[in-house]
């Protein structure tokens, strides 16, 4: 029998690594703060829809589970730009064939993960079980079980905190004043999202077009919806806490209306429960953090979330944390045995591309915002297409994060920015009507060359 | 009679605000977590020398206390490299007179700050006091006695914390997870720092320069000493926690014996206590915080360290947290009577300017390091050195920085970045011997204009 793992959190990323781990043969004690998802409706108004990819169905995929899940999935296509004069534009995501993304719901996906997880004899999982803190050189953790208060210590061979944004594996690295030189940044947009909804019809067809993600960009204001299996779909509202129609003055259900109606006119005959959900949600924070180390003693180690949670806004934040358990599984391939230098392998390789798309979906808030109704962006979205349609070998940065799977966040972004930067300055100065599409293309090569 | 406050931490920063505040007409509690410095000894190996200039000095003057101070201080002129070589050299501080800074004693100017606190009716001093929590919107905090462990609540108007780095009140600032989208950042270098010292000749005289900030640059491995009262200097050793010769590595009095040997020499015959003090004084790490917002519900304030912890390597943490006490009294000479709108306006012009200094002094710790033994660095100290002698208007970056407390932190930054700039460039491509200097001059003003 190989060493005992303690995962800290049965989110996506803790139970696929632990659904993992088992397979390679480890003995895994999962705990989860939370009660058990399939008993309770934990969500509560608080989920936005994820978008699934192929970095995040490559690690489902390791772990023999991509097929399963892509049956709980909604293809989604492109972007549909709902326009203030009403007018529709559906921008697609990638101008090849089959590359799309998918929705999914986030609970939906996790009891999946929790139930193959269950089914195996090498994995125990705990629910109701709050990590108070973690002997870092021990491998030991002390949970609280919610209901007893029971504390119970539990020892491994290592610890991996899989624990979220606001993981309490995380504090007992940033805890440890001496040694670990423990840097870390919390980072919050100024906007706030909150989650309403457009339920089917009474049918139960899709009020709008299925396969697509839709965006309502409104300058400062946004709004997005994701498909649910059921004909529904999950909405999101962004809007700033400050202001005119910050979050703080919108508390009337009249404001709130008038609001709607200004902006948003034409979502209001698909929300009939708008303004109940919109009393009903909370608030919810945007905030990237980054940190460094993400392992202490060879012993503990953070991962998903905890080490690195992003804004929503490339949908790569599930997809992020999937991927490194790609990472961390090929780092064992190569080290196993030796848990230091796999965590300070892994954290080495890491941290500089979830730096990355922390970075790249910051940027995304912003075009999305605000990009996607700029003339010279939309040109250079349409150029975009027809360069993907026409030479296979030229992904757009959307395509290089999302649909390349084998390049590195760092290296997409790099390359990304650059092929934007170019493509930028050469929509805001030609025409590209009848343009030379091969030309363009050698221009973008020799420009990242 | 005026509001009460309440300052969480009798550092060199709450003392002083303490004493400004109460010169004000307001009453004032003074909470600190450790014994009265004046009965026990608590700097205990852990003090890094301070320099006071201008900026620090211009808080003083405005709490009438700056002739008493100054009396306790040492004037250093420069920066007396000691080179492996064994060759001196004086690197002043400014080419015109009287810009120079002061060596004083950390513990010696809290003391003098805490008798001047103590003599004054309306400041009630209360020592062995650790800030537990603070209630952000009811300005209440809750203290624990040291010796006893009874809990208090003190109540007031306002909460101002200047507890330093690891701050209980910017605890509280962080741990509110909703309304105040608290932006956080603690940044380690991987150098620590160690106090080591060298006493005075056995008939009380210096052994080294007195009126100089002596360095030792030796590339990655930096040491420095500042002049004490006394004839002893206090020494600082800045080295890598990591590598061969690490603070990690020298753990044996061979050791650490044979890398002074090889790297510093020339300073073995001053220290005779250096073993000793190795092993009796901690490494201390090195950091910088950045965080905001600094305010809440117009209730609670961080500031000083608290609110923005700096690296040393420009001798202005100390000179930073006093200017905050100038900027904050400017502030309520308008919005006095509105605490929210103080405290808002105070952040919101400081925090670009402690953000500023914060990655000056980043720099500064490459250019101590690196930069002094560099011949371009070394040609441009010369040329600055002979522009501040001909062109009284002229201030070099570190002038503006030090001795120019009438711009701001931030201006300082982007004006003397942009010299440096200009003259590293010209230093690498021209002689600096027989030039024309106003036409170097005239050059450098067209740049920044």
């Amino acid at each position: 029998m190989k060493n005992h793992i303690l995962i800290v959190g049965a989110g996506l990323c803790g139970t696929l690594l632990a659904i993992r781990m088992a397979q390679r043969g480890y003995r895994v004690s999962l705990h989860e703060k939370r009660p058990d998802m399939r008993s309770t409706d934990i969500a509560a108004g608080r989920s936005i829809n994820l978008a699934l990819s192929n970095r995040g169905l490559k690690a489902l995929r390791l772990a023999g589970l991509e097929k399963d899940i892509i049956k709980e999935c909604i293809p989604m296509n492109g972007r549909m730009l709902h326009f203030e004069t009403g007018e529709l534009r559906l921008s697609k995501y990638s101008g090849r064939e089959g590359e799309y993304i998918n929705s999914v719901s986030r609970g939906g996906l996790n009891i999946s993960l929790i139930n193959k997880a269950e089914a195996m004899d090498n994995i125990n999982i705990v629910f109701n079980s709050n990590c108070l803190s973690v002997d870092l050189e021990k491998a030991s953790a002390v949970f609280q079980d919610a209901d007893t208060k029971k504390k119970t210590e539990v020892n491994a061979d290592i610890v991996i905190g899989t624990d979220g944004a606001g993981s309490a594996v995380r504090r007992s690295l940033m805890a440890r004043t001496t040694q670990l030189l423990f840097n870390y940044s919390q980072d919050f947009l100024r906007h706030g999202y909150k989650e309403l909804s457009i339920p089917p019809t009474e049918d139960g067809r899709y009020r709008i077009e299925k396969n697509a993600l839709h965006i309502w960009p409104r300058g400062t204001y946004m709004i997005i919806a994701l498909p649910n299996l059921d004909g529904s779909f999950t909405v999101t509202m962004f809007n700033p806490y400050d202001g005119e129609n910050g979050f703080n003055a919108l508390d009337t259900k009249p404001k709130v209306q008038a609001f709607f109606e200004e902006k948003f006119a034409d979502i209001l005959p698909h929300a009939p429960t708008l303004l109940e959900d919109y009393f009903a949600n909370p608030t919810g924070n945007l905030g990237t953090i980054k940190c460094y180390p993400w392992q202490a003693f060879g012993k503990t180690l953070i991962m998903g979330d905890a080490a690195h949670a992003i804004v929503p806004f490339y949908g790569q934040g599930m997809n992020a944390s999937f991927e490194d358990i790609v990472v961390f599984d090929e780092v064992l391939d190569q080290h196993e045995g030796n848990w230091e230098k796999v965590f300070t392998t892994f954290q080495d390789i890491r941290a500089k591309d979830t730096n990355a798309i922390a970075d790249l979906a910051v940027d995304n808030f912003y075009e999305m915002r605000d990009g996607v109704t700029n003339p010279d962006f939309i040109k250079k979205r349409s150029l975009e297409m027809q360069l993907e349609q026409n030479f296979p070998e030229y992904y757009s940065k959307y395509s290089l994060v999302t649909f390349n799977e084998n390049l590195s966040y760092s290296q997409a972004k790099e390359k990304g920015r650059k092929q934007d930067e170019f493509l930028l300055d050469f929509c805001a100065n030609n025409p590209i009507e009848n343009i030379d599409l091969k030309e363009v293309f050698q221009m973008i090569k020799k420009e990242l060359s």
